[in-house]
């Protein structure tokens, strides 16, 4: 799935694989199916641990502790890392880990400091046909809140979907979206206007022939404007490590005017206050993926799951814009997610897209 | 250790990492010194289950079985690891692995033939400031033959050495066997003469400093011809899968003429008819590491055994050579140890360099 349908890998190309902690199994697999495509590997470790040793370590040889990240002086892509990517067709990371707190104590300064000198690095890697996956690992599993065996099947049943059946039923909702000009979502407390006039949404099926990045994936999402009125988030998530739990926006002139939370609104206030284009949407989103029943607190999987709509708070992804037209733009997107089960509906410019989370063609769809 | 009197590394250097199975917590260790360092660092997994599946998948790609390796068609050197390579200014080769047999099944053709295509690859990592080391794993200490919490140890004190003292010791052989033009090795069935003419010794001090590119190390060699007597080799070893004990080899006119061994003579006659060279010496090689007390199976460490030395069928190592002149070339160069403990000396020129083990220099040394 992964290096067929996602990555399209062919004879002759160069593949970088990036393994995690604990996803030796995926990698020996990928190996496998990499050299019957007559592919070329080299596998790189993706280990937290690694990574937290080296910025410790780099932090002490600059001389001053993490507050002062702006002075640390990453060096900035180094020659042989970007060599590596530059010389890429294919670059397939692989999630896992055996502990995801495993860079808690590494400074946020420190981090962005080091992602920021690298931004070479990531944009030769952006470059290529990338694919993020998970490989399950109880790590994760402690995360979702689950044993070990029912976090494999979870996974296993999220990722191995009939791609191709589910992406021509996606393009039925993109091309809805790219034919409408406003989107409205209604549920319990719930009443939001969105202009997505002239905004191009993409069909994400979980393949590099979509424009699509993540396995799993199984999203409709576009950039919207001018959005209006209120919603409710009453899915929970975790961001910046803080738990969320019933998160309300109110949305006037395109902009957040109030917001409130059951939990964690400290942090829903800190998100919405970095910049200016915190308090914009970049990203409305309808999760299709069926193969996702539960909440796992991991948003790869979180924000595709069947029945639900999201929302992001800043970054616009230039997929969805058109030509020349950059979009909200803010140093955050931040997801936020809403269950589309009961009394809700999605309409476009009035017709009725998905009521109860049952798009109109399907035979649990209620008129 | 590793990072500083092996590698040399400094700020700024390019330095690539490869870490088998089993050898995280000295990767995680690798990483904060690098980034103390100030060096720039990307990490490879050099798995061997990863390494197997890729050969047996490009083998089904290339729809055919291990045994007309010649036309598996692997591709040459790919650019991607390549070019990772060509701007590493330091590799470090981490060992360890979770099982010594992991490729066994893999026909040594096809591993032949995958490693000949990257020929490349391997000159541009051999052009750096490459270093090969051991990390403890439970299966090195299988193979060793002891318990892990034992190996540990082992490997903990063949590694941390006073290694400027030492290379100041090795520096009075390498003297010794510059300065010389005989050799000669005498033990219990064994006398055995060699040429060392304008030959030149090096002094592996486990860094590349000295152009000695193992950790641990800790011996003196030098490319030997003329080789005429009979030499036993009495310490036990391992050659290709099969162990080999009591061998012993007769030469005349710089050839062996005639072998036997106690166990495992089949292989040593497989190594021996590989080609001209096989028959010919390339290493003459003096353990001095006090650090290792015990065979261990493995010969990065065997070899280096104080009181032992080494002579090695095949070919010669260039650094050991004058100038524009080529030494012993052959496919092969299989090492085989000697005990020096009783009744044995090694002396230059007729004046006795070392006596059952100890050199002149030392107290146990006996007139």
């Amino acid at each position: 799935m992964l290096v067929d349908w996602s990555a399209r890998i062919e004879s002759g190309e160069n593949v970088v694989c990036v393994a995690s902690e604990g996803t030796h199994e995926l990698a020996v697999a990928v190996a496998r199916a990499v050299g019957e495509r007559g592919a070329n590997l080299v596998t790189l470790s993706g280990s937290a641990e690694v990574e937290r040793a080296y910025l410790s370590g780099y932090t002490e040889h600059a001389g001053i502790n993490g507050d002062d990240a702006d002075d640390l002086g990453f060096p900035e892509s180094p020659a042989h890392e970007l060599a590596l990517y530059e010389n890429a067709d294919t670059v397939l990371l692989l999630g896992g880990g055996r502990n995801t707190a495993a860079l808690a104590d590494v400074p946020a300064a420190t981090r962005q400091a080091a992602s920021k000198a690298r931004i070479d690095v990531r944009e030769a890697r952006m470059a290529t046909d990338w694919v993020s996956t998970i490989h399950p690992t109880r790590a994760l599993a402690q995360q979702a809140g689950t044993s070990y065996e029912a976090y494999r099947e979870f996974v296993h049943d999220a990722v191995v979907r009939d791609w191709e059946t589910l992406a021509e039923e996606m393009a039925r909702v993109k091309e809805t979206l790219d034919g409408g000009s406003t989107v409205r979502i209604e549920a319990e407390r719930t009443d939001l206007t969105l202009s997505i006039d002239d905004r191009q949404a993409v069909n994400s099926a979980a393949s590099v022939a979509y424009d699509s990045h993540n396995l799993p994936s199984g999203e409709v999402f576009t950039a919207p404007t001018d959005t209006e009125g209120e919603v409710r988030f009453d899915l929970p998530m975790t961001i910046r490590g803080q738990r969320v739990k019933d998160a309300r926006l109110t949305f006037e002139n395109d902009e957040v005017i109030d917001w409130d939370a059951a939990t964690g609104e400290k942090v829903l206030q800190e998100v919405i206050e970095t910049d200016e284009g915190a308090r914009r949407l970049g990203e409305l989103g309808i999760g299709m993926n069926r193969g996702i029943t539960q909440l796992t607190d991991n948003i790869l999987f979180d924000e595709k799951m069947a029945r639900t709509i999201h929302l992001a708070l800043g970054r616009a992804y230039s997929a969805c814009l058109p030509d020349r037209e950059t979009g909200n733009d803010s140093a955050v997107h931040v997801d936020l997610i809403a269950d589309m089960r009961e009394e809700s509906q999605v309409s476009v410019d009035g017709e009725v897209l998905q009521r109860n989370g049952y798009f109109r063609w399907e035979d649990e769809f209620e008129e």
